[in-house]
């Protein structure tokens, strides 16, 4: 079956242009769009839901610490990668979280392969919600387990999965918000539903922590989980903190555990002290605004009413993410694009992006969004919307 | 087999304990050391190895960014997460490497998922050295395809698991420096056995890159298969640039590809601004500098050349990493232990972190060691050996 040897060296990627042309054909061709540091664009496309990203208490404090440490943490966290700051900041999130440890990893989603993986085990069967965010189901194929991939937001399933697994342990595994549609897992019952069943639960508060929550503490915390001997929660750096990275929290054995065997954590590059440091300083300033959480789903529930009244299909907001369906990939594209031509940026998910295959915009608030911004938002989006797009 | 309902809740992670004990009673038990920002130590353990990570005009660049651009990125590379700088690194890299584009990630750990699975598939045979870096193999794990792990550079080898594989397509994965023993991948004879065989070469040339080749162009560039049609390269960004992420280099239609397809690419929170900033400026001392690379491979060779002639078994440095066998896992860990309390930190790496079951230091050099750091690394390592290290 091999290619004939005679093939040229040119000829060995020839498969990624056919596979381009039948992406094109579909309307999923990706596109980079650069932005300038000076650009006027209202965002509603990405995840700094506390609009602390240039906040200058934490702008200020990535500079200090690059100064201070250095440009990266030059190594392994088991090596020269961990830094005081890297320290201070475990101590800090697990503190304002509840929770008896964490421990910082490069990214969210190094963060959840490492939970995921080094949690589960020949040992252990996975049984996850399926619209799970893509480094979660990444970290299920690398366990090389039992992975039950459920129905959404179905404890009864769930319990089912679990009564008739194969495998002595197992991890429920579960997106806090989903990234897709914004909506929220049931987690009170998931938890009561592992428990029934002798199972660990696995939650990624990416899109909860900092918005949802007594203070922004997060889903986990607002469910009663928050330290909890049997609960794990992942969350990110990069959200409503600002920053970059991400962090495992739970009880001090599991830390303990992913730094031994989590093999994300051990053979990557800690996180540069520059976005640890922002991240530190962002979770100051949660802390001392207690509010700003709550301004998030003010603007989410606004936002997502006004469009809903446009004639649009919006989901309920539950956090910062709110879904508005398109009639399909190529005209949402030219909807996002068109936003975008009238300084609006909107997320456009399509396939294979989306769990359901619905392509839709992807709108995110910020605390900071003004009324007037969501007035302009509701306009642009309708003023752009594709037939067939509003009903 | 389901653990019993009366289970409590307390009772779920007790197998993390078993484990942990047994780690403990094996010597495998790891620890984190942060360090503080007014170290002394003479740092043999980390990957900076240009001493760029501190670097006034390295941290000057990551620090204007963070005020410029914030402290993170705010989404992922597709929505909000490209900025001008990363385009422009992206072009910088490429135009370095001789390669016609490049893509930064937020890591060189998601770089190589990304670079594995986009580019094999079911179609594809993944055919590896045995020792590369465990992101390749948690990459061709996630490939879900046929993997052929192939004994330590044989090219032969590789070339009949190429002839007899049973798909039509092969992806041959490398590093081009192995990063525990610090030898070279034979990278031409790789190549032929590509060509002959219609496969394409991926090269993980995190180690190489800076250090080795024309100017700090790397292993792939040294082999004079930069730019060439069917050759994939990924570097790091947070080892001789000192700062952190990773950057896949290749043909224009390959990075295409990545960007649409490479789910640790599309769904990761890209790189922080001030991290490409930093890697962005690393660069640009590394081209008016080209003398600096030729200073590493100098201190490695004069370290390995004292070690060797003070009886250790000491790997043959072919870039910035030595190796020096210890007689035990727990042996080196009181190696390295005593190593630390004289002012040196070493590297230790022990099962799993060792392809080869071999625990021993690991020494890394960086082009600012003076004559004076060495012999004071060889007087201190000398001093602390463990009964049998040295012969």
């Amino acid at each position: 079956m091999n290619l004939p040897a005679s093939s040229s060296p040119e000829q060995v990627f020839d498969w990624l242009d056919a596979a381009a042309e039948k992406r094109a054909a579909a309307g999923l061709t990706r596109r980079l769009r650069p932005r300038g540091a000076s650009s006027t664009e209202l965002d509603l496309a990405g995840n700094d839901y506390l609009g602390l990203a240039r906040d200058k208490r934490v702008a200020g404090a990535a500079a200090a610490a690059a100064l201070r440490w250095g440009a990266g943490a030059t190594g392994s966290r088991l090596d020269t990668g961990s830094t005081e700051v890297h320290t201070e900041l475990e101590y800090e999130l697990a503190r304002f979280c509840g929770a008896q440890a964490a421990l910082v990893f490069s990214s969210g989603f190094t963060a959840n392969l490492g939970a995921v993986t080094a949690l589960s085990g020949a040992e252990s069967a996975i049984v996850s919600d399926k619209h799970i965010h893509t480094s979660l189901i990444e970290g299920c194929r690398l366990s090389r387990t039992d992975v039950a991939a459920i129905s959404h937001c179905d404890p009864a399933a769930i319990k089912h999965a679990l009564a008739t697994r194969r495998k002595p342990r197992a991890l429920v595994v579960t997106d806090s918000v989903f990234s897709v549609e914004g909506d929220l897992a049931p987690l009170p019952e998931l938890s009561q539903v592992c428990r029934e069943h002798g199972a660990a639960l696995l939650v990624d508060d990416a899109h909860g922590f900092g918005v949802l929550g007594d203070g922004g503490r997060g889903a986990v915390h607002a469910a009663g989980l928050a330290g909890e001997p049997d609960v794990v929660t992942t969350i990110s750096l990069s959200k409503a903190l600002g920053a970059q990275g991400g962090a495992v929290l739970g009880p001090r054995r599991v830390i303990r555990h992913l730094v031994d065997t989590a093999r994300s954590f051990v053979f990557d590059t800690g996180l540069a002290p520059a976005s640890a440091a922002a991240a530190l300083a962002a979770l100051g300033v949660l802390k001392s605004e207690p509010d700003l959480p709550e301004k998030v789903l003010t603007n989410a529930v606004a936002l997502s009413a006004q469009l809903r009244a446009a004639g649009f299909r919006v989901s309920n907001p539950e956090a910062a993410v709110i879904s508005v369906q398109a009639p399909s990939a190529e005209s949402a594209v030219e909807w996002a694009d068109r936003c975008a031509e009238q300084g609006v940026r909107v997320g456009c998910f399509r396939p294979p992006s989306v769990p359901d295959g619905i392509s839709r915009l992807r709108l995110t608030v910020r605390a900071d969004l003004t009324e007037s911004d969501v007035d302009t938002a509701v306009k642009v989006i309708s003023e752009s919307a594709p037939a067939g797009a509003a009903s």
